[in-house]
């Protein structure tokens, strides 16, 4: 059985990734292909052809229809083969199966479990990516580590004063304790630290231009398996967040992860970062998106050591859990209890 | 069991390879070592020196023997071991396995099975790749597929339309239907496309020089394992074959490959295009070498990609066939049935 | 089981590869670091934080402490966890083992096994390598290629004729009978090769300046598992070693390799060449630390096919032994001796 949950949504790609081209991409062990029809409709098929196998998404895109590179196997949006090479007649089994898609939020999401069990779970939403109040830069990185380790990084931000220390980590993100809730009936885990007097980090200080020392937030969320959401608020020291009304003194940044399993062993890694300010600044943008990559690939270098390490311990390898692990090791109940779920069910039908 | 026939010949190389230099190369999983006495004979031995087992390949050649580099046993073309370092006396049991060679039609074939059973399988043969009346161009491509893809590959040639449009595809391969037949006595596959009417694809307009329309027949005669021949005839619309009497209207080519399983997962790609036409003319020569080797590579590319699928797939996968398919098919089963005969006997006994 | 003995001391590192700064080396398996705190003790740590595993090579060193690079857990040089990020309280569990190390002969030897059983095996001395009365020049080069490969290479000497042949190998080293002796007690294994009139190799030759033909004395004395010593006496012919008395008018180099397994298929191949003559001349130490080096990487390459061959041959391979392999026969013999004494006892315990 994989380690992920099977009957959930997994962002496959960004929205402006789906073009009228192919893009192939695996998601959860399943190899797929993405297209966009030419009326907007975005397309998620199985790439490989019933025939010989064939990646789909190393053949033709035309008429919305991909023609198969090897043999000419020709499927529509809905999988469905429609020419076949040297012969009039389709076998009535030629179909590649097809995936359900919701594009959301700049997001496209695929399901890739049970088809009559879409409807179950419920797509978390990430309103910053494409709300004209926020600007956005993003990307994705490959991780050569299973998706876990990419879901403990981001649970627990102690990890910012050391390994991202000159970027985004200050002594007092180490220093200054978390609390944890989880909503069990969401299934959302919530990890929150705020710092009342803390130095200003240069991903911080260079974009919003705050010269001293800042009161700051990162209040984590945490829709398992795939979404995590940091509300990331800071203001200069002494300027207190208001019990009601607007809250326009303080600077909003809404850093999202999506976390979507590749294969076991491999994870692709979309990081976004929204901000509330300086919406139309190309160059707080562009330092932005520059900076950000940094401190991803600073985990990506990490986490593919981790996934080494991890590949050749001996069986039943202890590790220690402390206080700031509490958000981290809520998300593996969590996401276990998932896994269980999807265990229980019979195997996927994935034709719609 | 390995999933090639085990008694059966298998091309190893071409003839022009073999020289007083030691060639290195696997044939069915045994690793070989190949090379060429000053009388003219092509020696064949197993690569590993019976004392720490260092390739033979990575030796040295003196007088036809081979001395181990690594220390000093020497061996004589039936891989009896001459020379021992430190002492006079040779053990009795110091020799490496020879296995029988046939060089024909520019071919060295090599015989990997049972010993006593050398004679129980034809060489299937070849004559034009060194015959007068035709000018052969040649190559070998390493393919990182196991061998029955490129079966499969040649088999069907309603790929030349998609995966090498341009070259020597046109849409009239994959629209016409195919015959097949099969003599199962002498084990021999035969797929036929007669195509009265088509475009001339480059690859025969720039050699021959025709310039409209064309009649092209595709004869392909496959002598499982390792010989794939495919006969092709071409001349301008309206030029029929004669009832008999000399056919010199048309222009013939015969594409020979040896298909020859290295290692379950890759095999030695050999190609050869003789032709009856423009024998001197080294332009021609030099086209069809440089396209047909791009054709081979085009394949290479598509069939490294469909190991990985296979490799990465779940058990049980089914493709589709359709009528395309039915060479492909009548392949597999002669394989298959060859491959059973080789598990009904003994081990293999190689020394000669 | 490893294929390495388990209770035995196995050389790390030179002693000038410990400074102030972390290095992490893997040795029998087993990933550490190591490091020289300020007052000169060598330290070695299991490479692991107890936390989330990430390799404490990779950290910072501060005040004779490692600080991992991920979380911040600080150790100190007993392996016991002195902080932790966000929380006062250390877990009582906090610690990494900490493993013994003796650095001696200018080499550090680390004791993997078990802790109670440090005193079982005695350090076998290699005194040249700090001795005033020699120059010493070395290296260490990885290896593909388990340790016992290694073993078999240095046992046989008779290789260096074909394999390194124009460096310290001639036709005389080959050809001249070996005589082999095992104290079976003291788990020494001694091979001696004494060539009376042989060319000198340009390895000797450069560097002692004799210019006829030599005597030449190679006595092997390996202490297995690690520590392997080839006493090298040459003169010129006619210059006879004394029955007693001192023996300067030979020249005499000791060769020194330390054979760790790193894994069960990769090796540290650390190799010191220690002379008594021309003890200033850096052109001399500067000629036989590249000419041993480029010996070294001839059997690097030669054994790293080897390990490729061994790998993927089938079960059961038998290799040929004659008299040139009593001595490497005779250690393998100690070798499975010592593993089965490792495999009696408990697993090992590493905490100090």
């Amino acid at each position: 059985m994989p380690s992920w949950p099977l009957n959930q949504w997994y962002v496959a790609a960004y929205s402006r990734e789906i073009t009228d081209g192919l893009l192939g991409r695996t998601i959860c062990g399943e190899p797929l292909v993405f297209y966009r029809t030419s009326d907007g409709e975005v397309v998620a098929l199985a790439d490989r052809c019933v025939h010989r196998r064939y990646p789909l998404s190393l053949s033709h895109l035309k008429d919305d229809q991909i023609i198969c590179g090897y043999h000419g196997f020709t499927y529509d949006r809905t999988g469905g083969c429609v020419a076949a090479p040297g012969q009039k007649r389709i076998p009535r089994t030629a179909r590649v199966p097809a995936f359900e898609v919701r594009e959301v939020d700049s997001l496209v999401w695929v399901w890739i479990g049970e088809q009559d069990r879409v409807d179950d779970a419920l797509l978390p939403r990430a309103p910053w990516l494409d709300s004209p109040d926020y600007t956005t830069v993003r990307g994705m990185e490959p991780l050569q580590a299973r998706y876990g380790l990419l879901v403990d990084n981001l649970m627990d931000l102690s990890h910012e004063t050391y390994l991202h220390g000159g970027y985004i980590g200050t002594p007092e993100v180490a220093e200054t304790p978390i609390t944890t809730e989880v909503d069990e009936d969401a299934r959302v885990v919530y990890v929150s630290r705020h710092m009342a007097d803390a130095a200003c980090p240069p991903f911080y200080a260079r974009s919003t231009g705050i010269e001293g020392r800042i009161t700051r937030w990162q209040d984590i969320e945490y829709h398992p398996p795939c979404l995590y959401l940091l509300h990331s608020r800071i203001a200069p020291v002494g300027v207190e967040p208001p019990a009601d009304g607007p809250d326009d003194r303080a600077f909003h940044v809404e850093v999202v992860y999506a976390i979507t399993p590749e294969t076991e062993h491999s994870t692709h890694d979309f990081w976004m970062v929204a901000r509330d300010f300086a919406l139309e600044d190309q160059e707080v943008s562009d330092f932005l998106a520059e900076n950000n990559r940094t401190v991803v690939l600073q985990d990506v270098v990490a986490l593919d050591v981790l996934e080494q390490v991890v590949e050749g311990e001996k069986e039943n390898y202890q590790e220690l859990s402390i206080n700031i692990d509490t958000g981290g090791l809520a998300a593996r109940r969590l996401l276990a209890a998932m896994v269980k779920d999807g265990e229980e069910q019979p195997a996927p039908v994935t034709a719609r």
